[in-house]
């Protein structure tokens, strides 16, 4: 393990790249996908099925932490890595974006904002600084900036204020932050859709200097096509030599497009959620689990796969699973949806690493719209359609 | 593996004995707690999770297993264990119990039962030959017959008619059972709390002959003394050398006074259905995780298991799990609850083997009664009371 936070480029294909990222906790392979642990767990999963799909890093999010158990407790039970039993490194967000997504009675001002719990309503505030110390105490291995999540669509003149605000809290979160060996803060570039905005913001971060830049204020609704624009417009203002992390995205196209674009690192909920909903992410396209085709069917979702929930149950059984309302139905979708993921950015970061990632994207999204295999022939006579 | 189902005792200790029970899927050693299954699923575990608790079986709920996805599909996707990714031994109930505890309007007759699934309301029939053949098609190691269970409390009357229209049911699981080598079909003892019913009950399951012979319509309300009284009159009068199984039971100090009695198997939903609510079993007692007390205790449920799930995460983690409703608390505490019973009859089975069976028992009972180990002292200012 290394001794000091490091981003060390190996391989480059067009804009994308693979490499490593070096933290005392252990190394993360980029193209990096980190499932997200909300409030301590990666949902339905235990520690170590999440490390066996190949993940390298997990998010946890300030928000949820700081309201349930509380960034003091979580510090004085040795931090997070101990308190939710995963020694590889952790990013925190700094819990900007579910403030403005989950949180009652909201106010924002120039110093931070205060909001009531989604859970128990009680009043709580946010700042630059104070969400610098929460990631602290949880004992981040990647902090975040606080920054302010601009609502989409916002004007220009909106958007401006709102990225403008971001900076002067990305500034306040960095002189708030304790350098630790090993631990990074990442700055992030806001500006809505606006190429100048987002030229202008990131330009004043990189001033100011950060281990790494994230791309916020995206997947709010502006669809993949504003997405991709907006990606080409920000990432050749970041710095090749340090990570960029695509923040919340997002369905696995959306993932392939931001790599060939230059991203290195992606979080999002999906993979766990959709799991719990009875969707399965594979090769070719979602499927869902609920679906009567599949309650006969005694292939599982993908032989080739290494993930045994992927692998050793028919998906007669996870349909069964899904219909009964069955914990083991999340617990084996969100483990195969978790492992796909990883496997998704694993064959990136080979096909980057082999100069083939344009090529790996055309048959990726080929295979993506192929559909589901064909389902079994013939009807059985035991009921259910 | 045995090419036929096969008992034998290896120890004795006063009326508890320890052996092993041979079948064509693997050997289960007795006193033997088989985890509940319930609808192809030992809820919030996977598979290999509760092999390696020790469990050598598990139980399959015919009634459960027979309205979703139906036995018919079941065999024909390969049978249960294929379904459930269990290749270990299973036993499956009758459907009688559940019958009575969970459908919609019944009607017993002497051919059978007819009632409404607690599903979807579609009308089912069991009778015993539907039972026998639905377990057959399950590909059950161990079948049950189908008996009425009797409700308590039942006066003589009631209890003898009920008991002997289980004799004659018994009677015609058995004419509808097909041999095959190394499956197994138990009677049921019924008769309630009346010791001459029970001896009838037992004389005459015996004199038909089975593999094994289980007590049935206890745990539904009588007590632990009444429950042990009628052990005590039932038990000398079933065959020493076929396995013995006390269904539905039950708390661990139940165990250990039907082990130390003579009984070799047990099946129980509480480990599983107490970790889903939050309490945990232990050596010293049941501990409630949504207890406050928890909340800033670093200290694992049990540091000597070898139980992952017992032994690498904090009460104050799982209290929090728990609290925030997080599947991962369901499933860390079913499994340390598996794992817990699955200890307690290895424990049992060596104490047998070295004739200490009593003196274990005594020392089990002061354990259970010391209590929780004592909280942490010092008071935390971080919030929670």
């Amino acid at each position: 393990m290394a001794e000091a936070f490091h981003f060390r480029i190996d391989a480059t294909d067009g804009l994308a790249r693979t490499g490593i990222i070096e933290t005392t906790r252990g190394t993360i392979r980029t193209p990096a996908f980190m499932p997200v642990g909300t409030g301590g767990t990666v949902k339905a999963l235990l520690p170590d099925m999440v490390r066996a799909t190949g993940a390298d890093i997990v998010l946890g999010n300030t928000y949820h932490l700081m309201l349930r158990p509380g960034a003091e407790r979580v510090a004085a039970l040795g931090g997070l890595h101990s308190f939710m039993n995963w020694p590889q490194p952790i990013l925190t967000d700094s819990g900007g974006y579910q403030v403005m997504s989950l949180s009652g009675l909201r106010k924002i001002t120039e110093d931070g904002v205060t909001f009531q719990s989604h859970i128990d309503g009680a009043s709580h505030a946010l700042s630059p600084e104070r969400a610098v110390d929460i990631q602290r105490l949880l004992d981040a291995d990647i902090s975040m900036v606080l920054d302010e999540c601009t609502p989409f669509p916002a004007t220009p003149d909106e958007a401006e204020r709102s990225m403008l605000r971001s900076m002067r809290w990305a500034e306040r979160s960095k002189a708030a932050f304790v350098a630790r060996p090993g631990k990074a803060l990442f700055g992030i570039v806001q500006g809505s859709v606006y190429p100048k905005l987002r030229a202008q913001s990131a330009a004043t971060l990189i001033a100011r200097g950060f281990d790494g830049y994230a791309i916020g204020g995206l997947a709010v609704g502006e669809g993949q096509a504003e997405m991709f624009k907006t990606l080409d417009a920000t990432l050749p203002h970041l710095l090749l030599d340090k990570p960029r992390y695509l923040m919340g995205v997002g369905k696995p196209d959306d993932i392939v497009g931001a790599v060939l674009r230059g991203v290195d690192m992606f979080d999002c909920v999906l993979p766990t959620r959709s799991g719990r909903n009875g969707q399965a992410f594979t090769w070719r396209g979602t499927v869902n689990l609920r679906n009567a085709r599949h309650a006969r069917d005694f292939r599982p979702l993908d032989a080739e796969s290494s993930c045994p929930a992927s692998r050793d149950y028919s998906r007669a059984y996870l349909h069964h699973l899904v219909k009964s309302n069955e914990i083991l139905g999340s617990i084996l979708l969100s483990w195969h949806n978790v492992a796909f993921y990883q496997e998704l950015v694993g064959e990136l970061r080979a096909a980057i690493a082999q100069k083939r990632a344009d090529a790996f994207a055309v048959e990726f999204r080929r295979r993506q719209t192929e559909g589901d295999i064909p389902p079994l022939g013939g009807t059985a006579a035991d009921g259910e359609e």
